[in-house]
């Protein structure tokens, strides 16, 4: 665990504080809720797929975020993740070139900028060797807040990608992470702050317990889709979506909205980070977190597999990265929505 | 010129309030000058151009700014030219997409933000119609800071490309836009603002001598650099780059220190823009204008040629844009420097 004092930065240094983006957050995904509004916190800039000459397809996904964590480091890895997340969306496994974007909040002292900044650097470029690309660093001069972002380029021949419009009746759904990132890691943040939620978290859980809860979250923010997209296009994936600032429902939507043939994407199963039920159950916020409407960050693949090969696509994901992959749902006639079943099964994810 | 109260905006809004970067940048370019680093302002994150299969090259920039104008459309119109610039600077004139980027910032009331981020949004649509490619819209959710930028990606043959490093002993160095667009737009600024410095260049110009140097400033701004890239492959140029926040100087330093043979960049011209260089006297500015280090927003071209190619390149570019472009030096033996004539001509600039 991130400690400044070993950095030489004050103890209560706290990256989380140069962005209100987390209460900010918060906010809007409430009020999210009682719009029922597909909007959502549109953090994301979403992937393109443009087509060139000669079969050859433009994919580019670019994003920011703020700090949602403190650990400068695992934020590089996670923002590396999440920039790439949306070109394995679409079956692009070979990336051609990834930028980094970050920028120093104008409040930083000299200490902090000489630290913080070579740390989240270092983590994007650690987390980029994965995805074997060239990496570029910029920045934006200077802004109050710290961003984080990047830009993710591939050009891919047709044959490479799986354009996201071709589920069917019949295949199943399958998710390659868990849900629950942003409770899992704003627990651990009030739990460092000693804040009011944690007080209330405190009757129920452990210290370990909600450290337990944050590695979870960690590992799973920062592991590459890339397994993922490379097994879809084994397994002959019909469509896919990455989870991220929609949650499960909004991004199922997005990609059920946009199927040729006439489906509804039905959900029975919501894999959630271990204690982020119980969390949300304390807090009173367990509506959102159980319709699959949580904000996620760099989450898992959405998946629609002809039904054959979901449990061969799910086994070797777990053969490849110690993980697992769950199937959520179904795909089934209908007019092109997302249908919970009203009694869905929420499992509790351990691994980390 | 921008009215805010005809948009039912307070008549004492500013866009470039929403940003400290003005200012921020004035500072920095003041250190540069002690300094003598050829660190700069780097707002720009450069283009990059990466070897994809089959002679294909991924050219790609990236760049953010913050407003240096009121008017949102203008800047909008601004901020394509600047995105694109650096794309057309290595001779791809063919891009395939464009991405813009741009923040509410979180101080704008609800119809601040209605009227302005369309208007931004519309001036970079409008701009970006001439360079025919598919433009995606995007935001960074909220920030304290207006930022506005994007990402111009073109996918080129070699044979499209002008590679930045082959500049000859000989060649002429060509300019495609006037220079002083930073004092141009402040100037302009600090009038609207009845300022202390709008009290002293009061005495020396009138209201309409600010706003003419303001309009040759926009229409220079706003220009693309598409038709100097389709001429620096007519008229084969060696090596080009565009100019933006290190100045003409700082520009062509990087394009001297990037050749293969061993030259020096000799300067004898500077164009600027009207009423620019009498601004700089009386606010005594002139060392860093004069010099070529004062930072520009969305310059020209600077462009080595062959002799010969140089007056059918200006003739052409005229007959094209309506606008000049000046043989501001020459390509001497040397090792890779820039070289300002003690006895530099000042041009003033008044084309609009």
């Amino acid at each position: 665990m991130f400690k400044p004092e070993n950095y030489g930065l004050s103890p209560d240094f706290r990256l989380t504080k140069f962005s209100t983006l987390r209460v900010y957050t918060e906010q809007l995904a409430e009020k999210k809720e009682e719009k029922d509004s597909a909007e959502g916190v549109g953090i994301g800039l979403d992937s393109s797929v443009i087509a060139l000459k000669n079969e050859l397809f433009l994919v580019q996904s670019v994003d920011f975020f703020y700090p949602l964590i403190d650990d400068p480091f695992m934020l590089g890895k996670i923002a590396l993740a999440n920039v790439v997340s949306d070109v394995f969306a679409v079956g692009a496994t070979e990336i051609d070139e990834i930028r980094l974007i970050v920028s120093a909040p104008t409040e930083f002292n000299d200490k902090e900028r000489e630290v913080v900044v070579p740390m989240v650097m270092k983590g994007f470029l650690e987390a980029a060797k994965e995805c074997k690309a060239p990496v570029k660093v910029g920045s934006i001069a200077e802004n109050p807040w710290c961003i984080i972002g990047g830009v993710a380029t591939a050009v891919s021949h047709r044959s490479e990608l799986i354009m996201p419009y071709h589920a069917e009746v019949g295949d199943a759904l399958v998710l390659t992470k868990p849900l629950g990132t942003q409770l899992a890691t704003n627990a651990y943040i009030w739990m460092n702050e000693n804040s009011e939620n944690w007080s209330r978290l405190q009757e129920r859980f452990s210290v370990a317990d909600i450290e337990e809860t944050y590695r979870i979250a960690l590992e799973s923010m920062t592991r590459l889709n890339r397994t993922g997209a490379e097994l879809m296009r084994k397994y002959n994936a019909h469509a896919a979506t990455d989870v991220t600032g929609f949650g499960i429902h909004g991004h199922a939507e997005n990609l059920a909205k946009f199927q040729k043939a006439e489906v509804d994407f039905h959900i029975d199963t919501l894999p959630i980070i271990k204690n982020v039920r119980e969390i949300a159950e304390v807090l009173g916020r367990s509506a959102k977190l159980l319709s699959g409407k949580a904000v996620e960050t760099s989450g898992g693949l959405l998946i629609c597999l002809p039904p054959s090969q979901a449990v061969p696509f799910c086994e070797e994901y777990r053969n490849r990265t110690s993980h697992t992959a769950w199937v959520i749902g179904k795909v089934e006639p209908g007019k092109r929505a997302v249908k919970m079943n009203p009694n869905v099964q929420f499992l509790s994810v351990s691994e980390s």
